[in-house]
Parts: C-alpha cells; structure tokens; sequence
C-alpha cells in the first residue's frame, strides 16, 4: 500500500479504465470542424429520430410536481408503465423485480455490483458494447471474452461451458447487439442460460435495442425464458426505442428477489432518478407503438442503404445486422483507428468527412478488431451513402492500406 | 472463493450496506397513513418550498434539443452557469475542473472512485451523512470515524492527525453539515486542509448546503483555501438551495486536473446526466440571489421554531445548527430508533402524528447516536411546532424513557 509514494495522483481504479478512442478522436473531429468541414458523427449511436409526441407533450406540462425526489425504485406510475411495457414482451412482473435507473448504463452499473464482487469474472461474448469494460474496471471486475458463434453469432454453449471457472459470477449479453446487431433466439437464450443455471452465474441480458429486429415483432427477453428466474437480470433504456438519449431512463428488471432487493439497497445510495425524465416516457412505455414501428422501418431501410454502399467499396466486408442500428464492416486497412483518424485529418469530400468507431475496444482479447469500424444508422439514407462513399474515397488515398 | 456454495445469492457488497433506518419505519408509516394518521415526515430533507419560477419556466420550454445525449462532462451551458456560480464564491475554475453530475451522490460516488482504491480508508467526522457510509462500502472502502469537536464542531486538526495511516486517502466533510449543520470557518478548512497536504490524502468537501447558513453569506469552499489545489475536491448539489430535489443536478470540482480527468472517464461510462435537467437551472446558478436569501430566511425561521419547540420538552437536548436544515436533539429515550417506531405506530395527536431519523447511522462507531434524532426543516413553523409537540407528547408515554 505504498501510499506516500503515489501523492495526489488519482487511484489505480481510475488508471486501469481503457483509454477511449472516441476522446482520442474528438480532438480530430474538432479539428475537422473548424476548418469548415461537416463531420457526419456515424460513431455514437445518437440518432437523428424525433421522440414520440407523448414525450415532448408531457415535458410542455412539467410542473413542480415533478421537482421532488422520486422513490429510489422510481415513481409509482412510471414503474406501473415498465411493468405494462414488458407485459406485452411476454414478461409478467411484479412492482419489486424492477427498478428504474439512469439509463442503461446505471442499470448495469447496479447490475454488476449487486451480483458480483470485487474480483469475480465475467463472460462477456466479443464483440461487445466498448463501455463495458470500463464499467467493469470501475466494479474490479475481470472481462472474460468469449469468442461469438460464426459471423458474430451468439456463442456457443459449449464454448461458454469451457470458459466457466470458480470464479466466473456473470455473462453479460447485449440482444439485439450493440456493435454487431445479433439478435439471441429464444433458442441461444434458452441454451446459454442453460450454462448459467448449470453453474450458478448469472445472465446479464442487456435489452436496449429490444424492438429494432429486422425479422420479428421483437428479440425475446431473457426474462421471458422458462427456468432462469434466479439467474436472469435484464437491462434496459427507453433510450433508442423512443429516440430520448439525453432523457437518461432506463430500468432493471429481475425476478430474483434477493438481487432486486440488494439492487434497490444500492440505488437508495443515490436516492433517485430524475421525476420528470421517468414520467416522461410513461405514455410511450404503455403504448409504445406504432411508433416503434416506424423507428424499426427507418433503421432497416439505413441499414440496407448503409450495407448497399459498403457493398460498392472494394475489399470491405460488412456484416447485415439482425437488429440495433449499426453495421460492422472490416476494412482493408493496417489499424481502423489510424484510418478513422486519417479520415477525419485528411478527407474531405465538398466539406464533408466521417467519424468511424474503431473498434479494437469492443474486444477484451488483445489485437482483435483492428481492422473493423461501427458505423451507426443514425442518419437518413441518403446522407449515410453520401458517409460511406466518403469512407470509400478515404481507403483510396489512405496509406495504410492493406487487404483483408 | 467459494461459488459454488453462495448459489444465486447478491453479492457480499451488497450485503454489506448498513441496513437504512428510513426502510425499516417506512412499512410503520405506512400502517400509520392507512389508518387515516398524517405522518409530518420530518425524517427527509425534502422541503416543500417552491422552486425558482426560472426553472419551472424553463422546463415549460423544454424542446426536443433537450432529448439528446449531453456531453460526459455537462451540456455547455451549464458548466459555463457552474463557473459563474462558483465565481460568486470566490472560486475560479476552469471548464475542466468541473463536472455536471446526477445530484451530490453520484459527484460523492465519482470522487470516491477517482481518488481511493478498493481497501483504502476514509477518514469520516462523526455524525456524518448516514448514505455516504453505504457509499463506502458500495466502493469497497473503510469508514474511519473522526470524533467531532465539542458541540458537533470541525474536529481538532491533532484529533484528525492521530488517526492518519499509510491507508488513508481521504477525508469526507459536509460542511454545512447535514446532520449537524456544522459550518466548516475558513480557519477551520485551512487546519484540517494542512493535514491533508502533510499526509497526502484528499479533502473530499461535500457543499451541498453551502447558501444555507445563518451568519454570514455562505459556508466557505474547500476550493476558496490557498493550497489545497492537489488535495481539495468538492461535492455540490443544486438540491437543497433551490429547492430541485427530484432533479437530480450536482457537480465534482476540483484543481487537481489528474483527478478531474479520472472522473470524467468514470463519468463517460454513463454517458451523460439528463440535459433537460441540467438546462433547467442554469438560469439560478448565474443568478441565485435573492432566491436562496428567502430560503435561508425560511430555515432560520424553522430552525428556530423547532429549537424553541424541543426547548419545552423536559430532558431533550437540542443542538443549534449553524447552517444547513436540520435540528439533532438528544433524547431521553432508551433508543431513538424503537421511539420513532413508537412514534408511528402508537402516537397520535388529532390524527396527526411524525416521522424521525434515528441517528445511529449517521456513526460508525457502534453504540453511537443511539439517543439522537435529526429533525428535518422541512415545513412551515407552524407546522413544525406542532409535530415537535406531538414528539413531546410521545415522550410521556414512551415506555422506554430514561433521562439523558
């Protein structure tokens, strides 16, 4: 503990979170701006969509009512809206197994530290959400990488098995995935919480991008998959599917009654989420479509158009997206990085550049990832095949440029 | 690490939160509301005065630009509105040194975060703010209590230095002090600052209740002491001073760039905090008076009538605050903790009847405060006159009644 040594530095906690590349990027992107370039932001799932009009309807009758601490589990009718919303995914709860928090990530963040322990492992199949891991650093967890089935498939059930040791207190999905867009079937689900069950760790499911499938009403939730009552623990974020990112509310929802319980002990710790921001999304939590609809039919429309212009650039490899609004494309180059850099330093099409998430940091094994990109949908089709033929213009003049 | 054995249990963290007063006399509470009995729940610092007309106007206004993600730091506005306030304070700070956080809990959270590691000790003036002990052990850290002055004042600088050891990174004030509404004095920052800097631990400076004291403009601010830049961080809140409880809006502050940086990359973990939220009080921030001098003018009011109120009741000590919004009173009861259940459960005075905080939690030394309450000022005199009469009235028929 040699304290005197490290003087006012802040702790190793701090030090051992990943470095972001998308702060290492910022400053290019910046940089691109004031020099009168339109940067089209394709890496951060911040999309373009107007929110329903319940939403802004209810924040026009904010009152002061809603200036008041809400209860830690979240105010009485917004918890009512969650348990209606999952209602119609086939998931009955009772007021107890949820919890509303500060988006996803707060849910996660409760998540990880209501089941887990400073130094316990959790399996987490790659690619996955890039955050992750740092949220992992933050609790003193141990990031496990698990390969994914082919072309990003869920992983499979023996791998997982393999990969199990003593230490091993949680797996951490994210369907539909955030970065590859893979959707787990109530098969995948049901055969890897086979594993949780068998050895006693708990199946983290992140739902956010729930009703964005290209193919079905919607991904099955964990929560809806007979036998892990004890093990499931979803996370989710109204988020994407109501175009509210800034409004921060989400929720945590398990019927395991000792975590919900350790959960809302952890949460009473910050005493509450925003009033307002929950009562926000009541409406569209209790009705949430046909507007979803209309948000799933955008996506896949970008998607397709995203796919079709990757498609006209030689030596890239894009990956079609079962749900979430992002594309993986693996690109004929030495680092995606440097590329995403170079493109934000060195290209620009009639004042227009792009910004990429490289995406070595969605990979918890070293080296993996090194020529793939994110691209997030969040634009409309024809600015994103604008985007891509830029990215296309960049590999051409690129000098790291390699084949895959 | 024995797994296998703990089945699908929470984690050890989590079990280790001290258990909250506040969930054990809620369900009492509620019994009591169910039986027709208004409960004045002097036991949150949830006041009922109304907000400035600037943030309920605000929020009528809020627009769909609010929707979107902030930035990890804080919407650019409101850190410039933050810069502002603090200049009022004597404070200077750059963008940098500030970070728009969800309430002074998640600011407390960080700063843990970003300054201690799992194991590390925190050093914890005694009676303390009963949450921020669960905030230690959510962390993984030590409460290290430091016996408070005479009279709950700052604690002695050599009381302080006594109890140093190469485990402690830091030291936790709240100043003005919830409970004690103890004002932390220029002079006594700059001796507990001194030990700081001589023994390389950090002054995490909880300053909540900063406005709210009753000689003089405002408590001063750790960052207002010449050289404590390395060592000082401060916790605020909008909260309390303008009466925004359930917006969930505070701030980290500090010179220390290092830690700053740290908590920032802590903080990009959960994205943003709401814009909407944030937005919503920049106008108070640049412009606070003369609202919060009718807050002050409020609690000196309340505070008072309590003070004068408990001053009637045979054997209760009384502790005049010198800022902040509470009243603890010593009691001449066996436990203050069975009295306030007592209270709820067998107390009534023309169907009205209160709710108080037992202090036990507000120490980590066991056995401590088993005698204490802290009375809220959270309504009209009025009111508070009667709910102190209806205590006194609970006090003659108290089984466990003792003299203190």
């Amino acid at each position: 503990m040699a304290k005197v040594s490290r003087d006012m530095t802040p702790s190793a906690r701090a030090g051992s979170l990943p470095a972001s590349p998308i702060r290492r990027l910022a400053p290019l992107a910046d940089a691109a701006k004031e020099r009168g370039i339109h940067v089209h932001q394709l890496n951060i799932g911040q999309p373009d969509l107007a929110p329903p009009e319940s939403i802004t309807h209810l924040l026009e009758r904010a009152s002061s009512e809603e200036l008041v601490y809400a209860p830690a589990r979240g105010a009485s009718d917004a918890v009512s809206a969650w348990q209606i919303y999952f209602s119609h995914h086939s998931v009955d709860l009772e007021r107890e197994d949820l919890l509303i928090t500060a988006g996803a990530s707060e849910a996660l963040l409760l998540a990880l530290m209501a089941t887990c322990d400073h130094g316990d492992d959790v399996l987490m199949p790659e690619p996955f959400y890039a955050p992750y891991k740092g949220l992992l650093a933050m609790t003193g967890l141990n990031a496990i990488p698990v390969p994914s089935g082919p072309d990003f498939g869920p992983p499979d059930a023996d791998t997982v098995r393999q990969l199990v040791t003593p230490n091993t207190r949680a797996m951490l999905i994210c369907s539909p995935s955030n970065p590859t867009g893979t959707v787990y079937g109530q098969n995948d689900l049901e055969k890897v919480g086979a594993v949780a069950v068998e050895h006693d760790f708990f199946l983290l499911s992140d739902e956010t991008y729930r009703e964005i499938v290209f193919d079905g009403p919607a991904a099955p939730s964990a929560l809806a998959i007979p036998g892990l009552d004890d093990n499931a623990v979803v996370i989710d974020s109204v988020s994407k599917r109501f175009n509210v990112c800034g409004l921060r509310i989400g929720c945590l929802a398990s019927r395991n009654r000792a975590v919900m319980d350790a959960a809302l002990e952890l949460a009473e710790l910050r005493l509450a989420v925003p009033m307002i921001d929950q009562r926000a999304v009541v409406s569209a939590l209790t009705s949430p479509r046909p507007y979803v609809d209309t948000v799933v039919e955008a996506y896949r429309e970008r998607k397709d158009a995203v796919l079709s212009a990757l498609g006209n650039i030689p030596g890239v490899v894009a990956h079609p997206p079962g749900g979430a609004f992002y594309v993986v494309a693996e690109l004929p180059v030495d680092d995606a990085e440097s590329f995403a850099a170079f493109l934000l330093s060195d290209v620009a099409v009639n004042d227009e550049t792009v910004m990429l998430t490289p995406m070595s940091d969605f990979y918890a094994t070293p080296g993996r990832g090194k020529q793939e990109v994110r691209i997030a949908c969040v634009f409309d089709s024809e600015t994103l095949t604008r985007a891509i033929r830029i990215v296309g213009e960049g590999l051409e003049t690129y000098p790291g440029r390699t084949t895959i």
